[in-house]
């Protein structure tokens, strides 16, 4: 379930969504004491590179162990119907992952829940590798669609606000022109 | 050198200085061409857990693959003069690191350019473990003080602001409080 926020993300002329830096540590923010009384994270494991800058924000507010990790989703040229994820980068023996995650609650943070299988995918890797206590899931927003992914079971999903399922959601830290994203979404149109 | 900005973080009543994340956007932003033009990076390296914001808003201007390593400054019990640097998380085999960064032109990015022994440290590591072609350093801010590092020969230096030595500057993605933090910000003192 989500926690209802007080500010969306914006709908603008270009029929894009746009949100600030503000609104996403906003809902960091809101999520952080929920997750800190009923998950109690070890270690954030923010997966890149949309989940770095949301990670980064609830470090802040939960101090503990900070690791990273790259997926992506690629397309085999011979069947493209079927995407694969590749580890882009992955724990090296300096995180120590075994003592790091084996035994611990872990917390995966993304920006956003879309088609769930990197989610999926991230979850079960450290599930089957490292044997942790506990598995969660944290994501900024997450996209009300059929979801290709599933949360494994007793995975704790926790999530900052839901989104329709079309819509195209564009993060600042995505922007080439900081004052023109700003621009989009303080006079974007509330129409959907 | 430093490219100027119009906007400094705030000294604030509480003797801190703040900045936004519009403000550090904008100076990764100002940086982007001059850094494409001169330096043509081919891959970014984000040092964590501070530079990540930094280095995720420099990837969308830049469009190249990014990694992350995470190090730390340990104080050894017996001698607390001597700091050693720690690398908590570094390149894995699913990077392939000799493939993307020998003969690559590699840019490492943190927040902050403080004591310069982290920059030095990890400049000098991918330069003898990896060989890359050149190797970058982007800082958003350097502190204005003594450095107990150095930036090594034939690496290029990238600095969004100067700011004083003994500022203690806050970035938003470390506040408890986003809205307390741009109050600050905003109705902060402009005495020094």
């Amino acid at each position: 379930m989500c926690i209802m926020a007080t500010e969306a993300p914006k709908l603008a002329i270009d029929r894009k969504w746009y949100c600030s830096y503000e609104q996403v540590h906003r809902l960091v923010q809101s999520m952080a004491p929920k997750i800190k009384a009923e998950f109690k994270p070890d270690v954030i494991v923010g997966i890149g590179t949309g989940g770095f800058v949301p990670a980064r924000i609830l470090r802040s507010y939960l101090g503990v162990p900070f690791m990273t990790v790259s997926l992506r989703l690629y397309n085999d040229a011979t069947n493209t119907a079927e995407e694969k994820i590749v580890k882009t980068q992955w724990f090296d023996d300096n995180c120590d992952p075994w003592k790091t995650l084996h035994g611990r609650n872990v917390l995966i943070v993304d920006e956003i829940d879309d088609s769930r299988r990197t989610l999926q995918y991230c979850a079960e890797q450290i599930i089957a590798d490292y044997g942790p206590a506990k598995v969660g899931i944290m994501v900024v927003h997450n996209k009300l669609k059929e979801k290709h992914g599933t949360i494994p079971d007793g995975v704790s999903y926790f999530c900052g606000q839901d989104i329709p399922g079309d819509a195209w959601l564009v993060y600042p830290w995505e922007s080439q022109d900081i004052d023109d994203h700003y621009s989009l979404l303080y006079v974007g149109s509330d129409k959907e």
